[in-house]
C-alpha cells in the first residue's frame, strides 16, 4: 500500500479497523498530522489556559466537548478513541500500557486537546530546499528539555522542550522564513545558535529522540516542541491521562499549506 | 496634553488616578489597545474554549490567575480594576452601571480576558496608504450582525458580528494583505463584498457603532469584530460580568509590529 499517497479519511480507517499501527510519518503527503493530550474535565481550563500562555510550544487545533469521541473541525468524524495507531494511558503521571484502542478507557468526563505539529513545517523546509538531517538520517528528530520556563498555568508549569535541526549558516534565514508564517504548527525558532545559552549541555544527548549528525561549522536551529505540554502535564501527575504514542499520530483533513496566514 | 506620544505607563497612570475617563482611541500612537471580558471562574473554561473555537472573532492577549486584579504580560502591572477609563457592570445578562474603577465590584473568582482590538491594524491599513472611512468622518466603526454562526462552546453560543471598512476596489488585496499577517487582532476579511452573503440587509443601519458614507462603486470589506464575544456573553446571562465600555480600552505595552507574524 503506497499511504503517501492516500487521503486522509482512508488512512484514517486502516488505524480504526487495526490494519495500520505503526508510525503515521510520510503517511497521507501534504497534509497535517495532530499530537493528543486527554485529560478530566477538571484539568481542562489549567490546561487550555497553558495553551494559551505558551502557543509556540502548545498549538491547539482542536478540542473536544466532554465525553466527545469525535472531531468535528481538523478531521470531520474523527474517533479520537480509535483512529490513532497506538496510545499511552497515564495513572497519576505513570504510564501504564500501551494499546492501539482506547475505547475502553473512554468516559464522560474526558476532554480531548489536539495539538500541532511540527510535521507540517518540515514539508515547508523541504520545498525550500532545506535539507532536514533527522529524515536524511531516517530518524527521530532529536528533542531537548532547556531552561527557558514556560508559562505557568494552574497545575501545569515547566521548562519548554525544543527540536533541533542542524544545517549550515546560509539556510538558516530561509528556515526562520519558512516556519514563522505557521504559528500553529510551532512557527519560527525560538534559538538559533550557541546550545549552552538555552541550557543544552550536549547536542549528541538529546532528552528525547534520537542524536542527528552536526557537521563542523554548521548551526543547530531550536524550534518549540509539542512534548512540552506532555510533559507538563506528566509533571502534574493527572489521575488519569491519555496521550498518542510518540510518532503514532491522528493524520486530520486539514492541508499543511492552510495552516499558513 | 499630547496622549498621542505619551508611552502607555504614562497614560494608565492618568487614566488610574480619574484624570482620563474618556475613550482612548489616538492614544499612544503605536501600540496596541485591548478589550476586556471578565467573568465568575466557572464560566471561564466555556469562554476560553469558545475563543480557541473563534479566533479571528476572539483573539485573546492574555487571560488573569482568578482574584489577580493584575496583568503580566501585555502590560506589566497593569490594573485591571482601575486602567480602563470606564467600566460596564453586567447582572444576569442586564447591564446595570458605568463606572470609571472596578475595584468595588472585584471578587476573588473573577477572571479576566484582554482581548485584541482591530485598532492595531488600522494603523496598518493607513500605513498602506489605504484611507480608513470612519477614521476620515470622526465616526466609530459600522458593526453588523452577521448569519455567519460561531462554534459554540458550552453556554456560549450566537453568530459573529464583523466591523465594515468601504475602499476602491483596486485597495482591497493591500487591505487584505496588511490585516492578513495580524491575526491577533483578528487578521484577514471574513467577507468582500455583497453584504447580503452574509446577511446584512442595510450598510446605513449597523448593529453598533455609526454609519459610514459608501460611495458608489466602493466595495465593503468585512473583518471579524471584538463585540462578537461580548455579544455571546450578554446572550449567555451569565450571573456577574464586567466589560470595558465601548472605545474605553486598556493602552498595552505591545507595539502593534509586535503583534505581525
Amino acid at each position: 500500500m503506497n499511504y503517501a499517497e492516500m487521503k486522509p479519511a482512508q488512512v484514517r480507517q486502516l488505524i480504526r479497523e487495526g490494519s495500520i499501527t505503526g508510525q503515521t510519518a510520510g503517511m497521507c503527503n501534504g497534509y497535517a498530522q495532530a499530537n493528543l493530550c486527554v485529560l478530566s474535565r477538571e484539568y481542562a481550563y489549567d490546561f487550555l489556559l497553558f495553551a494559551q500562555r505558551n502557543p509556540a510550544a502548545c498549538p491547539v487545533l482542536e478540542v473536544s466537548d466532554p465525553g466527545d469521541r469525535l472531531l468535528h473541525t481538523i478531521a470531520d468524524r474523527a474517533d479520537i478513541a480509535t483512529d490513532f495507531p497506538k496510545y499511552r494511558i497515564y495513572v497519576n503521571g505513570v504510564m501504564t500500557e500501551e494499546v492501539t484502542d482506547a475505547s475502553a478507557f473512554w468516559r464522560e468526563d474526558l476532554v480531548s486537546f489536539l495539538i500541532g505539529c511540527s510535521f507540517s513545517f518540515e514539508g515547508e523546509l523541504l520545498s525550500a530546499g532545506i535539507p532536514v538531517r533527522h529524515i536524511e538520517e531516517g530518524k527521530n528528530v532529536p528533542m531537548f528539555l532547556t531552561n527557558i520556563p514556560c508559562h505557568p498555568a494552574g497545575v501545569f508549569h515547566g521548562n519548554m522542550v525544543v527540536s533541533m535541526r542542524p544545517m549550515p549558516a546560509d539556510q538558516v534565514v530561509r528556515a526562520v522564513n519558512a516556519t514563522a508564517s505557521m504559528p500553529k504548527v510551532h512557527g519560527a525558532p525560538i534559538h538559533i545558535g550557541d546550545p549552552a545559552v538555552i541550557g543544552i549541555s550536549d547536542l549528541q544527548r538529546p532528552d528525547f529522540g534520537d542524536a542527528v549528525t552536526v557537521h563542523p561549522g554548521e548551526v543547530p536551529v531550536f524550534w518549540p516542541c509539542g512534548v512540552t505540554p506532555q510533559a507538563a502535564v506528566m509533571a502534574a501527575k493527572p489521575s488519569f491521562a491519555i496521550t498518542h504514542a510518540p510518532g503514532h499520530m491522528l493524520i486530520t483533513d486539514i492541508q499543511n499549506t492552510a495552516l499558513k496566514y
